[in-house]
């Protein structure tokens, strides 16, 4: 366990860790089908599918194969493919950016906003997301998350895990890593903070992918926090 | 007059138009004199002294005479040439630190954190500031200013008046700059802001500079808003 006190600001992973991002692409897919008569999709294998090209579309930008871009770009490209891919066409430009934006309207697991209120008494919230600034702002004002500042990857213009990232963050947080906590509920993002130096805290969320079994191991790793919620994660930093 | 329904964000000035950073210097100063018995001091002129070194220090900065540099580093290396100047010795390191961090502790002037809470909810609210971003953070946390996001110079790694502080910020807000509507209380800003394509707001701080006559002249420029405080802003875009 680490000392509260040596804490200065939380960062945290977004898609998954803070929102559904599932659930909120089959709530708005399903309508979308709904007003335009598509019947044979199944929206969680969509989501699943989209949210897949999501590494490989990033990892294009890491490289340098391609200048610097936002993610609400990527996403825009990935679901003309993924959109293609499950044969769904006849969709106006309108309602495909309309669809994008879906990211931009995700919900938060229902302890997030309680969570993040207690823990933002104490402690400064940033985003350390790879979502660029407009969807974060756009998704916190709609969900009432309190964060007090958008950090993360456009700012650094290095998406995770690249060091970068996590660093810039830290560093515009005027913290040194070890003031900072990573919250995240994705073993490889915990990883990549740990090693530029942040604390870190795995939160469960066991939920995301939908009805399957979340993968196992991840609780065994040396996360400096463990948490089942951001309720538990308020209660074990004495928020 | 502009249409208020194409905006998308509202970009603030801070220092000056949002909080008052001489009563600020003011207060803390005297407390500090107080504290070391200090008698001489003039602490309205120290902190108009303090604030004069503000646009050269960044100069440097913009000519490219010295990298990167944030408000912090060089408020601290104007404070240490101020204490000089009036001639105060005898601080301990620690306690220029914590002289220099006034600028994270400004009070906003009276109508803001209520102005700002009413236009929060049709506009995104953001920091198109020269502080950077942890100054800015722990200001906003202290005072309760409600911004949806903390971008400006750190976040463009350009000081104002550059051009490439005002288009970062639209930017990343997914809003062109005819879509952003900049608010300061100084003509300069403004005009850099509208050089970029940014509407425009004046808003009146007489007591900036405290008992002197307000600059004459900047009502009379074409801004495309010009308020008398916050309140008078949300009332004139329908908040």
């Amino acid at each position: 366990m680490i000392d509260p006190a040596t804490i200065r600001a939380l960062t945290f992973d977004v898609f998954g860790t803070v929102v559904d991002w599932r659930s909120g692409v089959i709530r708005d897919g399903e309508a979308l089908a709904r007003a335009k008569g598509i019947q044979h999709v199944d929206w969680g294998a969509f989501a699943a599918a989209w949210r897949g090209r999501y590494l490989p579309a990033m990892q294009r930008v890491r490289t340098g194969e391609r200048p610097w871009t936002t993610l609400d770009v990527l996403h825009r490209e990935s679901l003309q493919e993924v959109l293609a891919e499950f044969d769904v066409g006849g969709l106006a430009d309108g309602e495909i950016d309309d669809l994008n934006r879906v990211w931009h309207r995700l919900d938060p697991w229902p302890d997030a906003v309680e969570g993040l209120t207690r823990l933002r008494r104490r402690y400064v919230l940033a985003t350390l997301s790879n979502g660029n600034v407009a969807l974060m702002v756009d998704m916190a004002k709609r969900a009432a998350l309190p964060w007090d500042a958008i950090l993360g990857a456009e700012v650094a213009r290095h998406y995770k895990p690249d060091p970068e990232t996590y660093l810039t963050t830290a560093a515009m947080l005027g913290a040194s890593p070890e003031a900072c906590l990573m919250v995240a509920a994705h073993g490889g993002d915990l990883a990549a903070a740990g090693a530029c130096g942040f604390r870190t805290a795995y939160v469960s969320r066991p939920d995301e992918y939908g009805p399957r079994p979340p993968r196992s191991g991840t609780k065994a790793r040396p996360w400096d926090v463990v948490a089942s919620d951001f309720l538990d994660l308020a209660d074990r930093l004495g928020c």
